[in-house]
């Protein structure tokens, strides 16, 4: 199986594509991939063909986005938990939103070296970040691979994201789960949480509870709690708990799914699963249209240097926004 | 002084009016204020004009958002501190961002019998949000009317907002400052902050230190020091305070207000004040010109319907979102 940017010239055939996808085919998964990410107009038609055709057979994976900081022990976690869930017959499918990452050879070979067990697990599927680009646009296509790995039988989606911008809110808005994971320490260490995480969580995994680590990881584990008291839950069902782990000894992790299988239960007996599906997917929508439309509004030079002009004017306080979002879209013909 | 909406066919003439405004007359402020919240085409392009002749005008004053959940006595606060702000020798507007908001005499009346000092105050001006309407709407006719009273001449002005929906942020994004005032209380009392509300405030005030009440405040405030303590603040140069006050016993509050100049010295001194700013006001065009776009888009009905189509099928898995948003995009000719 290779997954090499320069192979989808086999089949661009979205029938064919489905029919391989549908019956598990890994090349045929890695090729469709490929066609998501791709830049070109005619892949991305193909791509959408495609999707369209397997719409019926997506969404019925257990989407878990997990996020934090470098050192954390994301990798190791990850292959943990992702062979525990092979084992217990689930089918994982690891991807990535990275908008810092540059594809090469040698960034695949990485994310297979950093999950060993993965890597080598039939029942599982690795594939990095799209390539650099938008946070938007890494996300979209990550989004769309989720749906192909969906139609190919995955059943339980692991979303991984380094905390760089908005990458965790964007994640957080893809998955049904989000999961922080966090070093022990306790007082300054607790220091620095990233702004808004604390209230995307679903959970927070303090790793590392392991050896001398395991008390300063409870003792970290309380802080959090109390941090977590006092904001209101996203939602009135669920209160993220907060839990000790080690990904590299596996401890703690089957409690640790344990909860993310509860939360599905409550969030599919109260309705807010398929609501909270629903409204991903349609603000989703409007994020690309609005893209779209913006690409649409520079694509001409002389118009893109004169919207460039306005900005500035508005940025020094020369022009109210108002007069310059009347200037642009009379440019636009509005 | 009146500020009906019925009020502007006086003058329709943007350099009358900002001579008037320039000049102090508030009669002038508000029938600009009331230009700049009509929904009348011929009205939005006079507040335009008008808001272009005022620009180099505009930007002087210290802008501050003022939140806090109904109780929480935001009226008496900002009645006792802009009086404060008054003897001190500024002049001070006071306007809201109320989406849920509807527009009487009644609700004017309203709004000055809960100030009372202020309302008397010849140095103050007090404005009550725009009538209903998206938070979007509301939020722009107020940034507008910001811009005015800083034309004429009001150099503190004071956003209040009731915690409705995204209003906290959206203030917070046209503020230099964003205080936010809390109930005394410790436990289960602090429980229920609103999602993002810590993450964006520059201040937290502890209301209703008087009394019976200062124990439990101070103890309220040391629980929001923890939590502050491990978020990581917006900017590196200013950690936010937490203090107690009691408006109603005009007690604490100078000493919140030289936190809020101290702010102001300190970002100005690393040039964030002036970037800040200026990102603001753009984020701010780009807002509308979306808005723009989105109205263009749904404005022809067969295309409105189709769109309605799209989105439903999106909604419910049946389309996936990058095909509908190139089904859109084909609509408007893009």
């Amino acid at each position: 199986m290779t997954a090499s940017p320069a192979a989808p010239s086999a089949s661009l055939d979205p029938e064919h594509l489905a029919a391989g996808i549908l019956a598990g085919n890994r090349a045929t998964l890695a090729r469709a991939i490929t066609l998501v990410e791709s830049r070109k107009r005619e892949h991305r038609d193909v791509a959408r063909a495609l999707l369209t055709r397997l719409m019926p057979h997506t969404g019925k994976a257990h989407r878990v986005g997990i996020t934090g900081v470098p050192g954390v022990g994301k990798s190791t976690t990850i292959d943990t938990l992702g062979s525990n869930l092979t084992a217990a017959g689930h089918r994982v499918a690891v991807l990535a939103v990275d908008p810092s990452s540059t594809r090469t050879g040698g960034s695949i070979l990485g994310d297979k070296t950093r999950m060993a067990q993965l890597a080598v697990d039939p029942r599982a599927y690795i594939r990095p970040s799209p390539s650099a680009g938008t946070l938007g646009g890494v996300a979209a296509k990550t989004r769309e691979t989720m749906l192909l790995c969906e139609a190919a039988g995955f059943d339980v989606i692991l979303v991984e994201t380094v905390g760089i911008g908005q990458s965790e809110t964007t994640v957080a808005e893809m998955v049904d789960f989000f999961l922080v994971l966090m070093l022990p320490g306790a007082g300054d260490e607790l220091q620095g949480i990233k702004k808004g995480v604390l209230e995307i969580a679903d959970l927070i995994a303090v790793n590392k509870a392991d050896g001398d680590g395991a008390i300063r990881a409870r003792s970290a584990a309380s802080d959090y709690r109390s941090a977590l008291h006092i904001l209101s839950p996203r939602s009135p069902t669920w209160s993220p708990p907060v839990v000790t782990i080690s990904g590299l000894a596996n401890e703690g992790l089957s409690e640790m799914w344990a909860q993310v299988e509860l939360h599905r239960l409550k969030m599919q007996a109260t309705g807010e699963w398929a609501s909270r599906r629903a409204s991903q997917q349609v603000a989703w929508m409007w994020d690309m249209l609005q893209q779209r439309l913006m690409e649409a509004l520079t694509r001409e030079p002389a118009r893109a240097a004169r919207i460039k002009a306005l900005e500035a004017d508005v940025r020094e306080g020369r022009v109210p926004a108002s007069a310059a979002v009347e200037d642009i879209a009379g440019l636009m013909g509005l």
